[in-house]
């Protein structure tokens, strides 16, 4: 495949992950008696994955998630060149997702971005459930270890083939069940950045941490991986899967 | 197979979607205390395409959707001479789908069609969470439009053979997840065409909105992917998968 | 295998999904603030078919249900001589995980049969949402026609190999999605009579019908798969799948 | 795999089983609202069992879980050797992520671990619903037994292959769907073990019921399957599944 149709898929992809996550979280979750709730919020994230890595593995590897780019690179999976190109991508779908979501919003009269917000991530003040900022950089940097860990084994050459999109998108449901009252679950920068840029503020200056914590966390279960899990790589990228 | 065999196929298959779909969310979804809530309709809606789509998908492809018809030709993979025979099937099922639902929620003496409706699509007035018209219309469009990129992809020939009924069924789940306060969902011309034929009044003169944004969705998802998501077409039809 | 095995496959399936899906319902589905509800329920009784598919459908075919024994061999994929054995291990089990059920949610001081009842189905007086006969002995029959014509379907030898567990499985949560307000969901004979024999009265008369709608849907459902959806039958036995 | 691999992936891989399981139970069950209640506790539960299989079933099996050790070398597919190693390694991660939940959870002003607990097991007084002693060993009893034969059932050389994470992970969730009221679920000694040791009192001195239990168990429910489901056995291990 090409550079453009692997940008195109990636910004395709993250605009599904983020518009469907966080749609799902800003638009269906806390609806009057019959919200989805949390355990809907966490389906909706883990079914972008699922449904666009059967999509668009075969293009761009559906990474969606710049903490899997550099995790995957970490654990020996991705050419470092090509780490631009992939994490632009998919801040571009992520931004545009935030800003379309917010449009849908605010077709409801009693939509208020201060008040309801857009699903973005935060610790302490902006933590859902007044988590401080170590229970959110720990948890962050576990389970984007975690995440990495599974991605990297459903994609190695000797687990079954096929699977790898279950494994993955059902990984990010769980890891969501867990974390969504601590940070309202990150482990991805860009899904992150997207609804950050549009409601400001505290979710701005917070942030950095919703890079740091998944880009550390990323690339210690990548190369976790590669040392202990490893004993061939009949796949050398995750590409073609 | 025969042009019959198929419509049989889809007038089934796309009963089963709103008889299930649309009856989870009208016998179940408000239930007192242990209600399945939009969670349990948004999956409802998924696995009636999980099921058919195993159990038809060799007869017909399962598109039980006049979009996904729609959407499939726009992206080169069904012959716009069969788009008639499938879309009047799957009308036929929707509709006798909604009058044998009603029949069914009739027999409960607290049901009454004014009051409970039938799960049918709205927009402003007739939206669950009053969403406004633009609202209802860009959600429409963005969903179906990555609803057939979805099923576009997984039924490439590089993708994983036999997970596609996963991936678009839950990507219908995931739509549901986002959208059911926007608009009802539809995604789906004739699972919105059933309930307003039974319900009409506001349903039916908002009918035209469920045609034109998944119509429109459809053809520019399946015609993105055709452009930038292929290089080859093994399976210039999606029969047969 | 023997027909030693596949009545003792039979027998512990049925016991599981009895044990499990009615389980749910007596123990988790009302369980303050936190309970399962008729969501968890649903997935549950689905579960329960997903598990034991992959675990016996080797062994056995994995019915657990006489519908689906009858329904298959009115499909002509099942042999009339053996329906007998069939039918008795799955009453077996189901007698058994009923009993066992009662016996631990006795253990709960909380717990009163009369008031807490054992998951029994029912219509008129005794349906959870108070939909009369015809409601429930059509919502039987469609609903037990649709999952034989799924189960034919996704275990026909066109359709991808491996994952008729899933469609199946999840099949029975989507029918248990729809129907349990109207009849707490039946379509099986045998898992309405294991606690209709415990709790007696009311569930005991009315389980003719549980008896009578799903055998007539599984015939039908398994008849029309044989005359519109099949062109041949590699596989003439579900058995070995 | 060598021993030290196959040590840190079951370690890595009981981790996740009881940071996710209990995670979400302690953490995200009953926040306001919007909780993910018992319903998503069991999903949580089985999806670090169908991730982690993926993940790590080529390199150790993926056990996580002294039961399910025990029961594979019943079941005559676990080298009694072996048994240390893994049983050691299950414990070490169940531990380590108990004290991580617990200073994650901390970090919350709102959490005391008297209160909310860590979701430990427990009858009588230490059950959630208040069952006694009985229904507790009978229930952890029949469903580790149950757990057992579809592990073994699934990872039969006749079952399809590459399905079997799914049945087995999603057997865990079925069996949390039924059985969080009677002991909050444990068919599993390490994930016992972990939040004891945290939580002490109660939940330590009714620790043995969640040894004793599964393990019998785990037992029966693999040797059952030897005896009666098995005809050949290609694969006498579950690794290089």
């Amino acid at each position: 495949m090409t550079n453009v149709q692997k940008g195109v898929a990636e910004f395709i992809g993250t605009f599904w992950l983020v518009f469907g996550g966080c749609g799902s979280a800003v638009l269906a979750a806390a609806f009057p008696d019959v919200g989805i709730g949390l355990l809907g919020v966490s389906l909706a994230f883990g079914l972008t994955v699922v449904t666009m890595a059967y999509a668009i593995g075969h293009i761009s590897g559906c990474h969606l998630n710049p903490a899997v780019t550099v995790g995957l690179w970490a654990g020996g999976r991705f050419d470092a060149r090509d780490i631009p190109l992939y994490v632009i991508a998919q801040l571009l779908g992520a931004v545009v997702a935030a800003f379309l979501l917010f449009y849908i919003a605010s077709g409801n009269p009693a939509y208020d971005l201060a008040t309801n917000g857009l699903a973005a991530n935060g610790f302490g003040e902006g933590s859902p459930g007044g988590y401080d900022i170590w229970s959110g950089l720990i948890v962050e940097i576990v389970l984007t270890a975690g995440f990495l860990w599974v991605i990297m084994g459903a994609t190695d050459g000797r687990a079954p083939a096929g699977f790898a999109p279950i494994a993955i998108g059902l990984a990010l449901t769980l890891i969501h069940l867990i974390s969504i009252p601590v940070t309202n679950t990150s482990v991805n920068p860009a899904r992150s950045t997207g609804p950050a840029l549009v409601v400001g503020g505290l979710a701005l200056q917070q942030l950095w941490l919703f890079w740091l914590a998944p880009l550390v966390g990323g690339a210690v279960g990548g190369w976790l991986y590669r040392q202990v899990g490893a004993d061939s790589f009949p796949k050398p990228n995750i590409e073609g899967e």
